[in-house]
């Protein structure tokens, strides 16, 4: 009971699950974050913006002024949900909750190459992309709960959500 | 930097910001959940159903076999984002993060309760409302951070989400 499910409840990971997991995590606009609060320790849930740099890591763009960036330069480890539910059952939506670990972006040249990113999702983001109290993260994802819908659940590694080799079948599993 | 945002970015808390996050939460049919992984107690981001008893309290029902079930058990101490992106940049729609505690139902009576307000926000969940391997949560706010766009932060105590008294006014304020 106490540590999650168990084994046989996941399903093989083929290439086709890797596909749907990428392009559900390439084609969202925001995630929610689980952070720490720094001191306490508590589980804090909160709304990012959310882009990927070319490769799949999830790249956030957030605000001193909020409490999660506290949380993340104060502990990096965090965790992302992606996918929204549509009509019906919530829970018959796909989603991902992703085991990550954040990462400050100083270098300039990546700075740069992040701007491009999340200013290629989130055109609007122009307003305050030059703010100077925001700051990119780099979510390096560890591993990765996939459910699809009810009975469709996958465990990931982080090679699935970052490199998908069409050439190798399923010869992983 | 490190606790979060300094007092002066938040907003006086009137009767109708207290409006405004009760209906918000009221009307959710589901959240994210910030939970502690146990053992390692990394965060944990997951997709839950929502439902509220009648005084605002958040309800769950969650599986055995989902990681979040596991990890509420180990430690109840958790946090759910409610509020939904609609259309154009995401963080410029309504969200609450609420700081919970969470108990998990075990009373008869109670459990009943929570069958019936569950079932009327999710007549879906009659398909699996009675199976063994699910629980219900209450999940009691502690404190909570209301974000309604751009500009409109707000720090809320329990007491906010949980009572209405119109009678009021600001006088807490």
């Amino acid at each position: 009971m106490a540590g999650g499910a168990p084994k046989d409840v996941f399903q093989p990971v083929t290439d086709a699950v890797r596909t749907e997991v990428r392009t559900l995590i390439g084609e969202a606009r925001h995630a929610a974050l689980a952070s720490l609060q720094p001191g306490s320790g508590h589980p804090l849930a909160s709304r990012v913006g959310l882009a990927c740099f070319a490769d799949g890591t999830p790249l956030i763009f957030i605000s001193a002024l909020a409490a999660h960036t506290g949380a993340l330069l104060a502990d990096p480890r965090c965790s992302l949900l992606v996918g929204t539910p549509g009509k019906g059952d919530p829970l018959a939506h796909a989603r991902v909750s992703i085991l990550c670990q954040a990462e400050v972006i100083t270098d300039a040249q990546e700075i740069s190459a992040a701007r491009k990113c999340y200013l290629a999702a989130h055109p609007k983001a122009q307003l305050y992309i030059d703010l100077p109290d925001f700051r990119f993260f780099r979510l390096r994802p560890l591993e990765a709960s996939f459910n699809g819908g009810f009975g469709r659940g996958f465990r990931l590694e982080a090679a699935d959500l970052l490199k998908l080799e069409p050439d190798q079948g399923d010869r992983r599993n």
